[in-house]
């Protein structure tokens, strides 16, 4: 090796590479995500990663945005996905015939986005979407369905969480009413930008493209209406007789409706008129969610109604509402906070021969196996370094292994963190081990719930 | 959207996506590939998609293979991975200092390979891969530990399979014992596809490459060895004394041993030299998996020991042993042969409401949704086609939910397969499912235990 140059080792900027203690914590909350997406019978699907650019850039008429990373393999001009819900659009468009609607899919999955890198931002980003997609109608009461996962979802993962809920059709309506439906978009530009900006500023900017000082101090006040679903709407109700506000008014009576059927606390979501998402495509409901005790997270996942999912596929009408939780992010967040519960291993039991004992060792390993996360130390060092090993992997439990313990049956197992050390037999040890995580993990609980009860 | 032309959605050649049905049976599949891993005491490792074409194409100097996604983003040349290994190298070059060895991780993920599209070639393959390596060193059990994990994996997917083991040091030995270590590679290329173009090619070839017909006919003869480790080995022990060639034998001696601690089945494995895996980078222990009953399918699993995994990054030297299971090809392959469990869904409930009653219904499945997978059909169209649709998607239950039975407490079960129509409380609606999904499963493991008691 030594004419070979080396090539120093190095990844990509901007992609998440956890080290595997914390890659078992990032899994763990992709297992729990993933088992409430599965409890609200919500079906997987796994779309490839590259797509014709012609299918994934549809939107901007072709053109390449700098943030999709596109290139050309032979003849063919493709993109890596940058999102899940452009390739379920395809995919819906494509398949129609075959499905079942409402189309209820959840997809967990990697998107690529190749925006500078900066603090908090990735290029490859771990998704968890569900989308429900209907055929020529879908009811609203599929908007209530998504709002209700995603509070179970944090509940899921154990994070104070609050789903702002708005429907666009409210402010949509508001511009037509007071004249300035051909401005709406530039309006809803400066309104989702409120919180940021202030007051002050939005107002200046609101007179600036042509409101008036009354229009502008109207759509802000509507914008800043925040609370419980009853209040906000009997606040807000009977601003307006235009039909589109009307219309938002009662998407979101009834969806509270359903919300309140499926017995959400209520304190996991309010009725907030400020929600306003960027992305053009929403055309009703629309919903955030923040955690109360970390606001500047900003949004950890957002959801809302499109009513033409597929029109650059197909002809028909194909109605879907979807949330997505960007895991990569929220992990990121938690971890920086040191909100993440530590958990370094998930092995339970490490066997260290001392001595010839290796393959008696791995005749224990075979007998641990369908009890216990195990493993056999085998390294060729000593007994002292192979103690120290099992320490670094912060192993809870050690089983030695020396001749007169095969001869007698009897093993040394050493519990790691108080430094106890007992003498068992191999049927002894497994129970031994359980019972003891078992204890641990009540004695959590019961910390957990004195908290609770103290606060 | 009249004016606007549609897009004909349409995913790329060569790349597997599945209907949800099936997504869920390879999603299970990959659930039992991952609790082997974890039994085992891996950890899990989740590298990027993307790399620095410098590192992913270290081996071939540079050189873009045409089978790599290689492209230019901004300035910065970038590769998608091809493989599990090369990212794993890259990984614990960089991290080697924070690691504790032997460093055992798995990964599952998907990696991208440029091929003209073929029947049973994909683009887009999920490898199902763990890798064990050490740091200066690494025994020999580890590479028996590699050979057991496969093992495990087959069983837990109830698959018949028998796994190949040799030992590249063999044939490396005996083509030095033969003053033929120069063409050792041209060597190992003819002996590797003697199964292909039989013995008498095989002859022509070697021949052709300068041995004599002895020689080529002793190295064939070699190759050909198969059958238990005892009689494999006592009848090529002693055919050379060269060292390298009885490094091999040592090493398959000892890793023998170890696979019988381990307690595997022996109608598992096998020894087999004529196992060589094109892969220039094994250097000792070797192992393939072949399904007896279908050996069309060809290799379904694959690795081996490679003595210096991290050379290109690295000046430590890190020995390794892994195995890498192709889950696409293989999933592939089980589904074209009808070979898969049928399992449509994993709903177990559907509440269909009759009449007023969808948020009575949405109560009832916030009722059942720690219980059962269950949903409400809460589309728009009649009470028939929603029968339908359910039936459509195999739902094995039905709780028709109308206003009398809102009132009364007690709802319609309808078992969809048998027709039969009960009624009963939600209590008991919970209870009631869950013991006739239980007892199916026993119906189907006392069919399963008669079929292999008769065999």
């Amino acid at each position: 090796m030594s004419e070979k140059k080396l090539i120093t080792p190095r990844k990509l900027a901007g992609f998440m590479e956890l080290e595997p203690s914390k890659q078992i914590i990032f899994d763990e909350m992709t297992e729990k995500i993933k088992k409430v997406f599965k409890k609200f019978a919500f079906m997987p699907l796994d779309t490839p990663v590259l797509e014709y650019s012609e299918i994934l850039l549809a939107k901007s008429g072709g053109e390449i945005d700098k943030e999709v990373y596109a290139f050309t393999k032979g003849d063919t001009n493709v993109c890596m996905r940058y999102d899940l819900t452009v390739p379920l659009a395809r995919y819906v468009a494509m398949n129609e015939p075959t499905l079942t609607f409402p189309f209820k899919r959840y997809q967990i999955g990697k998107v690529f986005r190749g925006e500078r890198p900066q603090k908090g931002r990735f290029r490859e980003l771990i998704q968890c979407d569900v989308d429900i997609v209907g055929l020529e109608q879908l009811p609203i009461v599929a908007d209530a369905e998504c709002v209700n996962i995603t509070c179970e979802v944090f509940k899921a993962l154990s994070l104070n969480a609050l789903v702002h809920i708005s429907n666009r059709n409210i402010l949509f309506g508001y511009c037509e009413s007071l004249g300035l439906a051909d401005k709406t978009i530039d309006i809803l530009v400066i309104l989702d930008k409120i919180n940021k900006i202030g007051r002050e500023v939005a107002m200046e900017e609101l007179e600036k493209i042509g409101t008036t000082s009354m229009q502008a101090n109207d759509l802000i006040s509507l914008t800043l209406k925040q609370g419980t679903f009853e209040s906000v709407i009997s606040e807000i109700k009977d601003l307006s007789d235009n039909q589109l506000y009307q219309k938002g008014i009662s998407e979101l009576t009834e969806l509270h409706s359903y919300l309140k059927a499926f017995g959400i606390n209520e304190n996991s979501y309010t009725c907030d008129i400020g929600i306003i998402r960027g992305h053009n495509y929403y055309t009703g409901t629309v919903f955030e969610t923040y955690m109360p005790e970390h606001l500047d997270f900003g949004a950890v996942s957002a959801g809302g109604r499109y009513d033409n999912l597929t029109g650059y596929y197909s002809n028909k009408n194909m109605p879907g509402v979807g949330v997505s939780i960007g895991l990569t992010r929220l992990f990121d967040l938690l971890d920086k906070n040191n909100m993440l519960k530590t958990k370094s291993t998930e092995i339970e039991l490490q066997i260290i021969p001392l001595g010839d004992t290796l393959t008696n060792c791995l005749e224990l390993q075979a007998f641990f196996k369908d009890r216990l996360i195990c493993e056999v130390n085998y390294d060729n060092r000593s007994f002292k370094s192979k103690m120290k090993e099992a320490n670094k992997k912060e192993i809870p439990y050690v089983l030695i292994v020396g001749e007169n313990e095969v001869e007698s049956g009897e093993y040394s197992l050493k519990n790691m963190n108080t430094g106890e050390q007992i003498t068992i037999s191999k049927e002894k040890c497994a129970t031994f081990i359980k019972k003891n995580n078992l204890l641990d993990r009540l004695t959590d609980l019961k910390q957990k719930y004195q908290k609770k009860a103290s606060e």
